[in-house]
C-alpha cells in the first residue's frame, strides 16, 4: 500500500492508496475517533459499496444518507438537510463524517463538517479517478451557487483519505474520462516528465489498469499535497491547480453544471488556456495539438458549447475567485509542465480565444 | 482610546474601546483591506449609525443589507440570501464584511465571512454591551437551527474589532442588562476582583456610566482574549465561556430564541449552575443569594419559564456542543471567581436542579 502524508502541521493526514483497502477494516476503523458516524454517499455508489464500509464500522453509531446523483445536489439546500439529519441524530463533537463517493459527495460532506458545531472531523473516502486524484485532497470543501460553482465553502481538511483503487472498475467511462482530464492537468501545469509518461500510457489508463491508476495517482496526489503544504489557503502556488478551471467553471455555470462534468469542462478550459498560452507566444502550434490531441483520446471534449459566446464566458469567469480588484487572473502555461498566475495579458488575446 | 490585543499569530487583531471611534474615519477606513465592503446591519442599528459608517467608507464599493432585529434572524435561510447578495454584487475575495450591530449581526455576519468563496475578512463593529463585551471577541461565528442554539458556524476571526461606546447610549434597557449577565459571568469564571467591583458598581453601569462601561469593556475583552489565546478552538479552557449557556441555551431553544434575550437566559444558566455548585459542596447558599440578588439588581431573570420541565432541560442539554460520548460536561464554580469543567457529577443533582 502507498501511503503519501499532506504535511499540514497538526493537520497533517494520510492519503492510502491500493486496491482492497475498503476490505481492510483495520485501517477505515482506525480512521473514526469517537463513536458516531455520518456516512454521506450517492445513489450510484451506495449499492455498490456502501455495505463494504459499514462492516467496518464495528462498535460505531451510524447513520447513512444517501443523496440523488450528480453536481446538482451540491448546493445549500442538501447541507441544511443534512445538518437537520445529524441534529436529529443527537451527533455531537466528536463524530466523524464520512464522503463515501466522487467529488460532489465529498466536497458536500466536508462542508457539512466544516460547520456543523464549528467543525468536526472527517474521512475521505473516494470512488471516482477525478475524486482521488483531486477533490478528496487538500481540505477545499463547498457547495455551488446559481451564479458560481464553489463559491460557498470552507478549508477543512480531512483527518484521512482513502482511496480503494477497486472502486474504479465500477466507474462510468464517462467519469473516469473526467477523471484523466484533472490527471493531464498535473502533468501539463507541474510535471513535464508525468506528462510524457501519460502521453504514453493513456490506453492503459483507459483500459484501467491498476498499476498504471496506482501510480498515476499517487502522481497526482504528490504534486498537489506539495502545492497544498506550501499554500493551503490558496494565496500563492496552489491557484496553479485552477489550470483550466476558470474557462471550465463558466461552461458549467452557463450550462447549469449537470449536461457536462467538472472534468469535461476542464479539458475544454485547458484547451482555452492552451491556445492562450500559444496566443501569448509560450507554447508552440504542435504543443497546443499535442494537448488536444490527448484529451480526445481520453475521449474528452475540447471545444466549448456552441451556445456560448464570448460575454457568456466574461460574465461568469467576472465572478472567478480569482479575480483581484476586478481583474481576471488566468494560469497559463509558460510550457508544457510548468504553468504561471497570469493577469497582465492583453483583453483582445483573451476575446480572440473567446472567440 | 485603549486597544486591547487578542493573540493568534497571524491570526492576531486589535480591539479598539473608546467613546466616539465611529466617527473616527481613518479608523475605520484603515479596517477596510481592499476597495469591496459588505455592511451588515438591522433595522433598528441601520438609522442610528449606518450614516457615521458610511461617511468613513471612502472610495469602497459598499452594499448595505438591513435584517430584521433579533435572533430569529439568526438562520441559514439569512445567512443563503446574503451569499445571494454579495455574488449578484460581483465581490471578488478582497471583499470585507461589516459587522454593524449587535450579537445577531455579528454571528451571521462572521459566518458569511467565513464561507464566502471559502473566507473572506471581516470587520466587527459592535453595538451592544453583550457584543461588545463578548460575542464580537474570538471568531466564534454561526447561525442557530430549529434543533439547536449556534449549530452550524465556523471559526473565524475578525480582522479588528472596533467598540464605540456611544452606541451604548441608545441601547434599549433590557439589552443593556442582557450584556451586564455576560460581564458578570467573566468575574464568575475567572476574576474575583473584577466580580467585587461589578457588585459595587452596579449602579454606574446600569446608569450607563462611560467611564465605568470602558474599564468593564476592557476587563471582559481582557480576559476572553486570554482564553482564547490559548484555546482558540474550545478544545478546554475556552470552554468556561460557556458557563450558564448550557442551562441558557436550553431554555432559547424551547421558548424559541425570542422571548428571551439571550443574556437574560444565560442569567438564569447562571442561577442554575451557582445553586448546583452549592449541591455539590463547593460554594456557600449565601454566595449563591449574593449572585441572584446581583443579577436581579440589573433586571435580569433568576428563575427558568414555569413551563419547562426538567425533561425539557435535558432533551435540550442533549445537544449541547459540550456533550462528550454522551456526557452532558458543564461549566460550574468551585468559587466565586473560578470556574471549571465538571463531567462527574451525580446525575441527581443536576435532576435537583433542573427541578
Amino acid at each position: 500500500m502507498a501511503i503519501l502524508k499532506v504535511d499540514l502541521g497538526e493537520r497533517s493526514y494520510p492519503i492510502h492508496i491500493d486496491a482492497g483497502l475498503l476490505n481492510n477494516q483495520e485501517l477505515v476503523r482506525g480512521c473514526i475517533g469517537g463513536a458516531e458516524a455520518m456516512v454521506i454517499t450517492d445513489e450510484t455508489v451506495a449499492p455498490l459499496y456502501l455495505d463494504r464500509l459499514l462492516a467496518a464500522l464495528t462498535g460505531v453509531r451510524v447513520v447513512c444518507e444517501i443523496l440523488p446523483c450528480g453536481e446538482d445536489t451540491k448546493n445549500l439546500d442538501t447541507v441544511a438537510h443534512l445538518f437537520e439529519v445529524m441534529l436529529k441524530a443527537s451527533y455531537s463533537r466528536s463524530v466523524t463524517v464520512i464522503a463515501l463517493g466522487g467529488g460532489v459527495i465529498g466536497d458536500i460532506s466536508g462542508f457539512v463538517a466544516a460547520c456543523y458545531q464549528r467543525g468536526v472531523a472527517y474521512l475521505q473516502i473516494p470512488t471516482t479517478l477525478l475524486a482521488q486524484v483531486d477533490s478528496a485532497v487538500g481540505g477545499k470543501t463547498g457547495v455551488n451557487h446559481s451564479l458560481g460553482k464553489n463559491m460557498i465553502g470552507a478549508f477543512h481538511q480531512p483527518r484521512c483519505v482513502i482511496s480503494d483503487i477497486d472502486t474504479l472498475d465500477t466507474l462510468d467511462g464517462r467519469q473516469l474520462s473526467a477523471g484523466i482530464a484533472e490527471v493531464l492537468k498535473y502533468g501539463l501545469i507541474r510535471d513535464a516528465e508525468f506528462f510524457d509518461w501519460l502521453s504514453n500510457n493513456m490506453l492503459r489508463l483507459l483500459s484501467r489498469d491498476k498499476a498504471a491508476l496506482a501510480s498515476t495517482i499517487f502522481s497526482c496526489c504528490r504534486i498537489k499535497s506539495e502545492l497544498v503544504a506550501v499554500d493551503e489557503k490558496e494565496m500563492s502556488d496552489r491557484t496553479l491547480l485552477n489550470f483550466g478551471h476558470t474557462f471550465g467553471h463558466a461552461i458549467e455555470t452557463e450550462v447549469g453544471y449537470q449536461e457536462w462534468l467538472h472534468g469535461e469542462a476542464v479539458a475544454v478550459g485547458m484547451v482555452m488556456a492552451t491556445e492562450m498560452s500559444k496566443r501569448l507566444g509560450w507554447l508552440k502550434s504542435s504543443e497546443v495539438q499535442q494537448v488536444r490531441d490527448l484529451l480526445l483520446q481520453a475521449n474528452l471534449p475540447v471545444t466549448p458549447p456552441s451556445t456560448m459566446s464570448a460575454e457568456n464566458f466574461l460574465v461568469h469567469m467576472a465572478r472567478d475567485k480569482k479575480v483581484l480588484d476586478g481583474r481576471i487572473r488566468l494560469v497559463l502555461l509558460e510550457s508544457l509542465g510548468y504553468a504561471k498566475v497570469v493577469s497582465d495579458y492583453p483583453d483582445i488575446v483573451l476575446r480572440e480565444v473567446l472567440n
